[in-house]
């Protein structure tokens, strides 16, 4: 079993989906709050259309103000080259860019089909490059569609085939709405590896159905390098039906240590963020490592 | 992988932690509808001492009331030979018979040594057998201990060797608190499979950190024959400091439909029951199905 890197999306995946929207010196808070906890890769800003997507509207502002510490680096999520523009006018050292393996869950969140997703991809890729960033492509709804239901997996390992014409980075499987199972996860990463080898393979998991952490470390086992969680496990998709959380940082890091495979990410700044953030957004934390306590628990000092 | 028996807790596990103290005629409706969801194996009370565990103080009265279709098998959890005693006054079918992993923890749940507990088994094992019950021995605190931490699997191992000597019917091993991950899971189950060759193997775990169902779901791939769950996921041991729900039946039928497990078990009739539990204990449903909804989700009739 291989080391893991832990991703946080909640400053992006975790505040897109709530009602309260935060003040940009809570986003950079946050962000502050997620590299002090040891996080080295953070998802910090959306390039969406603000009208859209109101709560990810101050992007740029938040990406200059962000802590610029050695070794931590950030992302900017893409829909379209629009959005890229937006990106390269910013320190971001990372795009990710989101191609949904539906059509209508495609046109919902991003106005485009499947095809033409593909070609933004290509473009973006391309002018990425010459930008010199690190190009993440997102599949979207690759477990299973809100709309369209069932998504084969040789759909998506079609469209992997597709994506990798363009030479991305790193790709990322995502179960944006929470459906799907290990028997899938195993069947995605292994089709992946064979079809896009020496390329890096990252999983995006929501725990929506209660599978988002058995998918995570079966993940652990088929080769994944990275994985997205989100501190408090809060999250959603603005454009699904009952779209509910990443899974929580804090409760990803338990098991990875329990694993075996320390992270270095520390799991008591982790859960003081998330009661924080629950605070801000008046939403509650999804993680239970906050309220269950760490393990071994610590003994209390004997007194006489 | 095999087929796999989801066995019902929640009438035992399920209402011990609770505050509220469920009428006896709430329990048999809940053992009722569980029995019409699918589930043909139900550990429906517990012989526990009254004045200990006064949820469960009515097991002669919920036993004397349980429906009796064909198929359908009830179990008493029993600590020690009082317990047996009123089970064998009953008509339940199976005994589960806790034993403890850690001396501190058994000294709290049922007033012995670990010691005590292996004897304790093998007086109830030779009785129950002569009596007809079917033999549940349960490792609790196999994955780690609220007292004394962590909980070697070697230790474990030793445990099982020991109680095989008594040859039990199916051997559960537990994570009573909701500590243990996957790699635990591989190594108990696989260790379990070369000492007690040819008996089946239950796993119970509680999702306190998330990591619950990731077990279970690892369980599948190393042999396991049966898993517990509660429906709705309420739950926790009364003698464990924070401990919380059981895996909850609905999110596990869930997993397993999805795997392409087919269970038989109607996820439908489960939220249903989950919610109308939720109302009587006035305690929120720890599950996630309900709340999120069927995958795939029907599709709503197109009208005019």
């Amino acid at each position: 079993m291989a080391k893991v890197e832990v991703i946080e999306v909640g400053p992006r995946d975790g505040l897109q989906n709530e009602s309260a929207i935060l003040p940009t010196a809570d986003k950079v808070r946050l962000i502050e709050r997620s590299v002090a906890a040891g996080l080295r890769r953070i998802e910090a800003v959306s390039f969406v259309h603000p009208k859209r997507v109101p709560q990810m509207a101050d992007a740029e502002a938040v990406m200059e103000r962000v802590p610029r510490p050695d070794g931590v680096k950030y992302a900017g999520l893409v829909l379209n080259p629009r959005g890229l523009d937006r990106a390269l006018a910013t320190s971001v050292d990372e795009v990710n860019v989101v191609v949904v393996a539906t059509d209508e869950f495609s046109q919902r969140n991003q106005g485009c089909s499947v095809e033409e997703g593909l070609r933004n991809w290509a473009q973006i890729a391309e002018d990425a490059r010459a930008a010199g960033l690190y190009r993440t492509v997102t599949i979207a709804a690759a477990f299973g569609c809100p709309f369209e239901g069932e998504v084969p997996t040789a759909k998506v390992l079609d469209l992997i085939r597709r994506i990798t014409e363009s030479a991305p980075d790193e790709i990322a499987i995502a179960d944006t709405i929470g459906v799907g199972v290990p028997a899938q996860v195993r069947a995605l990463l292994d089709g992946a590896a064979e079809i896009a080898p020496g390329i890096p393979l990252r999983c995006h998991f929501h725990n929506t159905r209660n599978t988002g952490y058995a998918n995570a470390l079966t993940a652990l086992d088929h080769g994944v390098s990275a994985l997205d969680a989100s501190t408090g496990g809060f999250g959603g998709c603005p454009f699904a039906p009952a779209a509910t959380g990443n899974i929580a940082t804090e409760d990803l890091v338990y098991a990875l240590d329990r694993t075996g495979l320390k992270t270095g990410i520390e799991m008591a700044t982790l859960t003081e963020t998330a009661d924080w953030l629950a605070d801000r957004l008046n939403s509650p934390v999804q993680a239970l490592l906050g309220r269950a306590g760490p393990f071994p628990t610590p003994r209390k000092e004997e007194t006489e």
